[in-house]
């Protein structure tokens, strides 16, 4: 039930804005009681928080395995990590969408560990970035946290355009991103 | 007065939320009556509309007097559009900021119309690349439609992180991001 309800609140979410949904709206979908909310999440801000902790855990957890990959250069691991984050907006489009537009709706704790957690995200992608200008396979002439905010950048803006539906695959356009930026990056 | 009332809701937009702004709040923080408002505005959905045209009218006029210039190579065009829209979320990072997140909170025919104006603005950004494809500047074996999403991706996104008083200038971010990308596009 708490996935179930997690993913109504998702597509409601999307569709209407977090503050326009209310906990009604979220049961009326499902057909049960706010009880059965209750029973789960102590409050529409706590859902939201664990949708945001999902998404964020979940590439996370993959930005890892791809990092830990002994064999691969890392220009290997950039490309894998650009085709694990276009590939989770195929996905998972709906989390991704509200999780960069409903941040505002998250205080205190929460946010900390949310920011924290998004941070750590850009940070790994710097790692291999600078390890890739150590090893030689990437230009060392522009600052690499520069370089991480502009090919996570134009990655995450994707969930405002791609459509799974559409003519190009989340693979395709995985791959011409990787084309250019690797271009753009090379010594 | 109707300057005004756009700046001082554009603030209390990107702290609060669309959603959780009254009107009330937008008069008390000017110290204005309901009435001043509703001079200038039907709605706070119209004034909304009316903060996402002002951007969105401005950067439209401006890229035009880019591409219009008569003896720029296409390359340097687009590094001056690239610089154009990082130097606008400098100076209107607010407008910026609501634009992209409250985007759900215009409908209609507002809708279409900024849709539309938003459409046209990634079209004669891919114009430009079309342009520099064809004169043999940039490289022709990817497609021009997804270095454009990629591109103004990257440079939209600064609206999340990009601040005014940190330790790179808008001119810095914009010049790194061309090279990189210029280099991406290189034949």
């Amino acid at each position: 039930m708490k996935d179930r309800i997690i993913k109504h609140s998702i597509a409601l979410f999307e569709k209407k804005g977090f503050s326009e949904t209310s906990i009604q709206d979220i049961v009326d979908t499902l057909g049960v009681t706010k009880g059965t909310f209750y029973y789960y999440f102590t409050s529409k801000e706590q859902l939201l928080t664990q949708i945001h902790l999902q998404y964020i855990d979940y590439i996370l957890e993959q930005q890892r395995r791809i990092i830990e990959q002994p064999d691969k250069s890392w220009k290997e691991k950039l490309s894998d990590v650009i085709q694990m984050l276009i590939q989770q907006i195929r996905d998972r489009g709906g989390s991704a969408r509200i999780f960069f537009r409903e941040l505002l709706h998250i205080t205190g704790d929460d946010l900390s560990d949310m920011t924290g957690k998004r941070d750590q995200f850009r940070f790994n992608f710097q790692f291999i970035i600078e390890q890739g200008m150590a090893s030689g396979e990437f230009r060392d002439d522009l600052p690499a946290d520069m370089m991480t905010f502009s090919v996570l950048g134009a990655c995450n803006w994707c969930y405002t355009w791609f459509n799974p539906d559409g003519p190009m695959s989340d693979a395709e356009v995985a791959s011409i991103y990787t084309e250019m930026f690797l271009n753009g990056m090379k010594k």
